[in-house]
């Protein structure tokens, strides 16, 4: 009788979770200015208590009772036995007072990062970071120390279950060996091409909200089980009965908005794909942040900015602009839309940036926070490793434009340190994805220049969505695409988009 | 070492008090359609374990250790002490299994309500509200079993502590004696004096709201610890640092959102103006539901609708909506808003109601639950009474229109039984409470002519807000106002208000 009475405890666990989410969303969106120190003390005390059920002693037996039943267990029960041990393993490494220590420290760098990053306001906002840090360096001894790991890992490894930074550093040294080259050769290749017609607007915000709702609910989202909302920073949460996307909208540029909306869209297909029968069991949940963000990024980069896509959507958001549209009907069309939403520039801002300079913002985090957590580097290095990094891997300064340099991400705040590595492993699983997909559907191009998700979405749901968390990451990858991770696939993808060749 | 250990343990339970209260309002304003379901078994894990925290073993140690050093305690922390205790001979009465009943029966007949209320669905309705009264009656044997008390008894005193229906009735009887003969004369002097003029729109929902948020922070909504939104069913939830309020809007017609906006801003202030050193303490809570109502009623009914508010508001009104009051600037004087604002009629809607009429539309109720907790009637009795109750005491019928009549509240789809009652009481507090705030700040009226809140607000500060659940109700009104609750300042006011005569 282990296995069942686990089952039973993990979905009163995953209870806990579902309102965890909620409240986070809450917090982010809705919640009024000064609820926050009373929140994150609510937040705490429901940390603590999914902690409690994470360590609750009865679970030895439990476990030594499953396992006599393994014979009988299906695969699901078993992967699920098998996640909740991880869980388990992670958790009875912590003690109670870090996970309140650590949801405190959190919520307070999270809701300070709100107002002081728009204040550039670094000297306020680095103790509150020291304190973040402080304590997961502290989780991360614990963790490598439980789980035979490197701090690093035993951190990375919450977000992407078995990456090791040993094989993040092969992956992304593949990588800089052609990226570097291949992004001159694109800015050169750009340079002799004709410029895009800017979009002027303005553009309306409720029509704004209008297109991207239907673009969203045409790919897929369904709005039985989610909504979309305005927030600092755009994410994907809630929980799969009821997923939570946001954006934030721009009067003078609806792009960014909607690229935004897509690529959530993208994670929320995912969530809303999950198998219902193993919802809140830990088996039921998706399958780490490299898979996550690979069905976002197959959304936004590999389809929304795609030609295809462009060709089908260029009239519906013409139509839903139409005084702007009206002013400069050439600047609507999907060529000039596609040369957009494919320009390549060195920024400041990684959620901004295109996806082939992506990797570099996402070089420069993962080589600070190991840094960070291995304590080669203190928070107030921050700044001018920032600064160093961005000369070297984009050719720009930030100096002492706090805002938008060491102060743009909400992550290190929330303590995701391990999260960012995730979305460049993403970027080249959607690449990879997408084109498994290609191949064994010869119709899509086709479908999306028709507006057609439902090939796609089954060939998604069948090899993605309904594995949940069965398997491993290399093996979905490999019962998804035929090969595990190989960032060859996104060299092609860069080669064929931007200088229209093989690669 | 009892006491300490009972606050922390209660500052854990009120956390997640706190949680459940969001969530509430998550579920009420924002969740999609087709979350429901696995919303309310979160949330049924969430009662199970508050529940838990009330019969947690520990307790009866704690209580004796408490009951020790009661000498040293302070007024508040005895307080706090019985109100623990309260709530724990509560909780210990009713069983784990019969608290998750419950939890689900409310919210799937809630999540009901919303859409066979629209759809005019009895038959869709009544089994689920069956399910609900069938454990709320068994939650009233336990209960009343364990405090002494009948079951109807037993389940208002969760509203109203110390209520009993023999006061009730008492009360009841008195309104009764001069209500009906008032009622008549009301309407009689009404007819012969000039109808009011209607208010014709359009009224744009952004104008309104943006109305609504303007006069409800000039009487001292605080919006840094609150939001306003729009429900199905006005409401205040949420918890003191984030106060929740909401309304439901209408082109055709601005006065209802906004006289509802002002009375839940008036529950809004009581919430926001309970003391910080004490939140989330059981001690620190409102002081029951009559007391609550009596801070919105005396914002709604005493104060906005009166003449005073609306010689100052009028211009107010008529600047909000520009266009209309443009078209008859006649209709947005102080005489007529306050000729429309009351109007006495007799009607099918509760909270549509008149002050005059509304007690009439409690005793229905008070009359309809108390039979079906006592197992004298059952669900499907319920039309046919409400019909007949209708008639004997608004002379107007329902028939099979059930939309507008039993079930046209959302309260006993939510368990609520025994919640009514207090409205009517809050209404002849309201009363009273503001006589003797006029009666001691002789500068009101000229304050409230000239939109300045300052010297009531810190009255009702006194008095009402800052003595949290430190006194019992009686006690309460005895401090506020000189003496226990009295519907004679009830009588007056109607007098007063709609006869122009001393009563």
């Amino acid at each position: 009788m282990g296995y069942p009475l686990l089952e039973q405890h993990f979905r009163d666990l995953g209870h806990l979770q579902h309102v965890t989410s909620i409240m986070y969303w809450d917090e982010a969106v809705v919640m009024p200015s000064g609820a926050g120190a009373a929140r994150a003390e609510a937040m705490a005390t429901l940390q603590v208590l999914m902690h409690r059920y994470l360590t609750d002693p009865r679970l030895a037996e439990w476990f030594a009772a499953a396992a006599a039943q393994g014979e009988s267990l299906s695969d699901f029960q078993r992967a699920n036995l098998s996640e909740i041990e991880r869980q388990v393993r992670r958790a009875q490494a912590i003690p109670a007072d870090l996970v309140a220590r650590a949801a405190r420290a959190t919520m307070a760098c999270n809701q300070g990062w709100r107002t002081m990053r728009a204040e550039n306001d670094w000297s306020g906002f680095s103790p509150l970071l020291t304190e973040v840090l402080a304590i997961k360096r502290e989780q991360a001894a614990v963790l490598g120390e439980a789980l035979g790991l490197s701090g690093y890992d035993a951190l990375m490894d919450e977000f992407e279950p078995g990456a090791r930074a040993h094989r993040v550093d092969a992956i992304f040294a593949q990588l800089r060996s052609f990226l570097p080259a291949l992004t001159e050769r694109i800015l050169e290749h750009q340079r002799g091409r004709p410029s895009p017609i800017p979009l002027r607007g303005p553009f309306p915000l409720e029509e704004q909200r209008r297109l991207g709702k239907h673009l969203i609910e045409m790919i897929g989202f369904d709005p039985e089980h989610g909504r979309v909302d305005t927030s600092h920073h755009p994410f994907c949460g809630g929980v799969p009965t009821d997923v939570r996307i946001t954006t934030r909208y721009d009067e003078a540029d609806f792009s960014s908005a909607l690229m935004g909306l897509l690529h959530e869209a993208g994670h929320a297909k995912y969530e809303q794909g999950l198998p219902r029968q193993w919802l809140g069991q830990p088996v039921g949940a998706a399958r780490g942040m490299s898979i996550h963000e690979s069905q976002s990024l197959l959304q936004e980069m590999q389809i929304a900015r795609g030609r295809d896509f462009l060709e089908f959507a260029a009239p519906i958001i013409a139509d839903a602009f139409p005084a702007a549209a009206a002013g400069s009907s050439q600047a609507f069309t999907a060529e000039n839309l596609h040369r957009l939403y494919t320009r390549v520039e060195r920024g400041l801002i990684r959620v901004d940036a295109d996806e082939v300079t992506y990797p570099s913002h996402v070089l420069l985090r993962y080589g600070l926070e190991r840094a960070l957590i291995d304590g080669k580097m203190e928070v107030c290095d921050i700044p001018e490793a920032w600064d160093a990094g961005m000369q070297e891997l984009l050719g720009i300064r930030t100096e002492f434009n706090y805002r938008d340099g060491c102060m743009q991400d909400v992550h290190w705040s929330e303590g995701a340190f391990g999260y960012f590595p995730t979305y460049t492993l993403g970027a080249l699983s959607a690449a990879q994805i997408f084109a498994a997909a290609r191949r064994e559907l010869p119709e899509l191009s086709t479908d999306i220049r028709g507006g057609r998700y439902g090939r796609l979405n089954s060939f998604l749901r069948e090899r993605i969505w309904k594995q949940a968390s069965l398997l491993s990451v290399d093996e979905l990858m490999v019962r998804a695409t035929g090969e595990a991770l190989n960032p060859e696939h996104f060299r092609h993808h860069l080669h064929s988009r931007y200088l229209q060749e093989l690669g």
